[in-house]
């Protein structure tokens, strides 16, 4: 039995939801899930830094084997996506560092694979991740995030629509 | 005399310049120079780890003491101002993990600081670079503009401004 151990990221410069779903045949197993906290107020630089280096522990000590993180397909606040985007810049990095290809998918693509609804709330989105990995509690909204991503890359890779995904 | 070695960024995710300059007294010598190219139709995550081993290279090849990007104060065009974003956030991680402290400063206080007027062009600056470092030829333009960042910097550490400059 092939198992797949996926790295799902929910990118942020404050708050970084961190979460891995092993693929055992048709079962998904939770290995590990949490939240890369940053200090506001603190050099922009240190927060990158420490971004980079929790996530490098993260993949060292859980070794996946891909990576999916939410596409950026909005710009609400420009200086927030821009924010944003240097985090991801410098979570992308270390996963490429680290040999793991990245895969991306919008938030409703997410949202489609876990709660079967486009426009599932949060709180829907943590509940709906308890249940599929069988957890005893729900857990933290970004650590959901995160662990949704592994699902929906997981559904995904699985499915037909294999080669119809690139990594980026 | 303390010598101060200064690596200015022109990021970019096609093409970062880097510069290094050192002050020595009142004079200012260049150390190094160069442009760090990425290929487009690549995946976004190998761009990122290019930039950020490129980085590492000549960080640890010239030992730089601090480091000097350009401020974002734009947003003409919101993808593109993103995925900058992706790339200045890998390249100042980069940065911070080999324990520099990174300043940044605002387009056209850099034209000022070299050219003598906040609205200079690429063809002003490359010349003016050229002039105040002695080199024989001009740098390509990134390479130009990371030279004037360092530039930059050195005047103002060296001015009664610095403990008002922060770095981020």
């Amino acid at each position: 039995m092939i198992h797949t151990r996926i790295l799902g990221i929910d990118t942020s410069l404050r708050s970084t939801g961190v979460g891995i779903v092993e693929s055992q045949g048709s079962k998904m197993i939770p290995i590990y899930y949490g939240v890369i906290k940053t200090k506001s107020g603190h050099p922009l630089s240190d927060s990158l830094l420490h971004l980079q280096s929790e996530l490098e522990k993260v993949i060292i000590e859980h070794q996946p084997q891909v990576v999916a993180v939410e596409g950026i397909f909005f710009a609400r606040n420009v200086k927030t996506a821009m924010l944003l985007s240097h985090a991801r810049g410098a979570l992308i990095a270390e996963c490429a560092k680290k040999g793991l290809s990245v895969y991306e998918y919008e938030p409703r693509k997410v949202k489609m694979a876990v709660a079967g609804y486009g426009a599932a709330k949060k709180e829907q989105m943590q509940e709906m991740v308890k249940t599929l990995l069988h957890l005893e509690k729900k857990p933290p909204h970004d650590a959901a995030d995160a662990l949704a991503l592994a699902i929906t890359h997981l559904h995904n890779s699985t499915s037909i629509r294999l080669n119809a995904i690139k990594p980026i």
